[in-house]
């Protein structure tokens, strides 16, 4: 039996696979933000260490009328910027070769006829879809594509059922770009209606945290170790800190950004995903759905919140003009789109327990925020102190605790801090075991959007949101939204851009 | 209360002490090696960090005549080449004034009576009997400072019995060299008679390994952190392994070391001292019985082995020619002062056992060496390795054990070796956390014999072997030696000088 995880690496980032298949690569919302910065260039990467076929195309759609070749310019202006393969042009022609464009609206069901059209004419077979626009037109995309019959669910199951040698079974494939509805309920109704055109295991819910070496690392870290294991639970664990900070402010994102907020925005997906990976038992097989299954146990053993124990596990702010790295940063409200006196906040507190066996009573804080004074992502795993009195009377005050940090970004990592002696004196101090991914590797890290695009065109799911995980992550975060609403909303606390997220709410 | 290990610091390297003690520092042995590469040294660095009472002297005897400038101009060449903290003569007219010089043969009465009225003559009444000679000599020297009356055993107790504010009581200690015996009743024998002259608090049988920073950290690391403490028992340990390995043959050393061998040379004192480190309990206190205290037990806990369990556990080698590092080195036979057909072993490795709860069935591999590949010492815990099932399709091989390696030289540094994803792909990599203490301090660490002389002369024996100890380390390496005589011998095998340890035996 082929091992999923390893089977993704031999179609992944790194191995040209003997039988890679040709494939065609649709992408709704081609000529936007999200497919220029990293949907295209990634592709670009995946085709210089040659992991897609020669005979892949590329097909790009969006509403914009354009000829290929004007398609080609962004794309390759897109790759010289942003791909990280990217050498002097090198198979830039061949390539280029491989991209088209079709103009089309996706509320004009003739997009979708040209679409199933384009697809019969010549193109490889298998299809992976990339919904890579705004989400509200998921819905009405989804519709379309079901209406020109290109989703799979009426098909004979394609790639994973072949057998080798036999023959080859087209398949057809759909990622979802986040977020991944708005609630729970649009969620489930997006879930209904994806898997009315799609089966399960061919959609792809992307998120890209978990594309990232260190994210992906954490299952490594916990479970091919035998040191850290034993010492991951209450026992011996007593906080756990979970962070993505910004400097960041929303940019030009105001007209999405302001409709969803932080929590939306990154507590429902990144931080989630990030605690199901620091929390999850061990799975019996590294098979994507067992990964999956203990993933949602995390979440199943969040407990359901009152009101007011959603308030009291939570803070909201929201940035106030400032100063960010140097450069000036206006306040959120008078940020492009965002609508006067908005309450959408732009940082988000939350602490949750994981009420099972393992770490009933240990609070894991999620914590994010755009505008603060630094980027950063990790996990941070507090350990309990040790027994105080042997060193009583040589540290001062109390005995730091140990704490294991994985860095996500910016600089992916591993540090395990210790207490040791300060040397030439009795004195504790503060000392870290580091390890560093990039100091380790010379050559840049893969691009989260390289290793997912080749595990979704793999057929690889590990990294991917199953239908029930997002909506239990919604169920959680449902509480928590529906809790700041209304006459005991806490307040929004506004912070100065270039803030510490510490300092934040300590008016 | 005063916390011993505080006080230890701020009478020690690092800290002037408001209430500095002069002392008069008597070496015997004074024109030795010991003395000037060592003992000396480390005098002028205590006294350029401002530990040693501007008043205190340093009185040298040996059997040599020697105006006191020529001794001072011994000692002048000996710091200037060897201690840490000369810097072009600095200081240099303050510290030599306190050296003074006393011809004297040990086996001479009168040597003790010129003493005794020296130290009646002005110098400080404070005193640190310094016993760095030919362990031979040992017995002659007790007896002669008996009669003469300068042992501590039948005065009143100084220094700690002192009231702040109260009365000054002179204190009289001895520090003793290694070797301490050359079995269990020699040890015994030496123990009586240094505590028919001194009391046993006033006795510091000096073993350097524990001066040195990464040893005394093994304390601080286990026991100032809770993350170590939980995995280091028989549950998650498989094997300890201690290395005192060298690059040195025996060089100028052969009168002593034939009559000796490794195993009374290194592992009854710095691998037994590292063992007990490695294995004690939490000591209720940091106070310096209360270590020794589980130091002992450590040692208690070590089985009385059957000459066949003896030989079954340990194997013996010695060195031929060969090169080491580039140069040539002669065989152990060839070298001087060994007799012809010798077989004192340079090579031995030894596997016990710490039958206790903690530790019963790991066994702990004390392995040292002269004339070998590489100067290495360090303690190495491997852990059990995690289930394989999870990695077994991605792992080639078995899962690499996780490993903890605590380097005491060359570089001083800890090293966590863990099981990491491989960036880009699944496959399993083997990587380090690392901590290095030279890297984190800029300033040279201080001198092993720096930290003791500076604990001595404050009266901190936590360094410092008890009489107890020193028995039961006899005890287990006496059935050893023992097992190595008469008809059943292991081989003593050969290896030539510059192997690897991991050769020695594989032939």
């Amino acid at each position: 039996m082929p091992d999923p995880l390893r089977d993704s690496v031999s179609c992944g980032v790194f191995m040209a696979r003997p039988d890679l298949e040709p494939v065609t690569i649709v992408i709704f919302g081609a000529s936007g933000d999200l497919a220029h910065r990293k949907i295209l260039p990634a592709l670009h990467s995946l085709h210089m260490s040659g992991v897609l076929h020669p005979e892949s195309r590329i097909l790009g759609i969006s509403r914009r009328p354009m000829a290929d070749s004007a398609f080609r310019e962004g794309l390759r202006s897109a790759c010289e910027k942003r791909s990280r393969s990217w050498s002097e042009g090198k198979g830039w022609d061949a390539f280029a070769a491989k991209a088209s464009y079709l103009a089309g609206d996706v509320e004009d069901p003739h997009t979708y006829e040209l679409l199933s059209r384009a697809l019969e004419s010549g193109f490889p077979r298998n299809v992976l879809f990339y919904l890579a626009m705004s989400p509200d037109q998921f819905p009405m995309t989804i519709a379309g594509m079901e209406k020109a019959g290109l989703g799979s669910a009426g098909r004979e199951p394609g790639g994973a059922g072949r057998e080798p040698g036999g023959a080859q079974v087209p398949w057809r494939r759909l990622v979802v770009e986040k977020p991944f509805g708005r609630d729970r309920a649009s969620a489930h109704g997006l879930n209904l209606l994806l898997t009315a055109v799609f089966r399960e295991s061919d959609i792809f819910r992307i998120d890209h945290y978990l594309g990232k070496e260190a994210v992906q690392n954490l299952l490594y870290f916990r479970f091919a170790n035998s040191i850290f294991e034993p010492l991951w639970n209450r026992n011996y664990i007593e906080r756990v800190e979970i962070d993505v900070l910004e400097q960041e402010g929303i940019g030009t994102r105001g007209g999405y950004y302001d409709g969803a907020g932080a929590v939306r925005d990154m507590v429902q997906n990144h931080l989630v995903q990030l605690l199901c990976l620091a929390a999850m038992e061990p799975p019996p097989s590294l098979d994507p759905e067992a990964i999956r299954d203990e993933k949602v146990k995390v979440l199943r053993s969040v407990p359901h919140y009152s009101a007011s124990g959603y308030l009291e596990r939570s803070m909201r702010g929201q940035y106030e003009a400032g100063h960010v790295g140097g450069a000036s940063q206006v306040a959120y409200l008078d940020e492009a789109k965002v609508r006067p006196g908005s309450t959408t906040e732009t940082f988000a507190s939350f602490r949750v327990e994981v009420d099972n066996w393992r770490f009933a009573g240990v609070p894991f804080v999620l914590r994010t925020g755009k505008a603060l004074d630094r980027s950063a992502s990790e996990i941070r795993v507090r350990f309990r102190r040790p027994p105080e009195t042997l060193f009583a009377g040589i540290c001062s005050e109390t005995l730091p605790s140990n704490a294991l940090i994985i860095r996500i970004q910016p600089e992916e990592g591993i540090w395990l801090g210790f207490n040791a002696k300060e040397p030439g004196s009795a004195e504790i101090e503060r000392n870290e075991l580091r390890f560093s991914y990039s100091k380790g590797h010379g050559e840049t890290l893969p691009e989260a959007y390289e290793r997912l695009l080749a595990d979704a065109l793999c057929g690889d799911s590990t990294l991917f949101i199953r239908a029930d995980e997002a909506e239990e992550s919604w169920r959680i975060v449902d509480g928590l939204l529906e809790s700041w609403k209304g006459e005991n909303a806490p307040p929004l606390l506004g912070y100065a851009a270039g803030s510490p997220a510490s300092e934040v709410g300590r008016a």
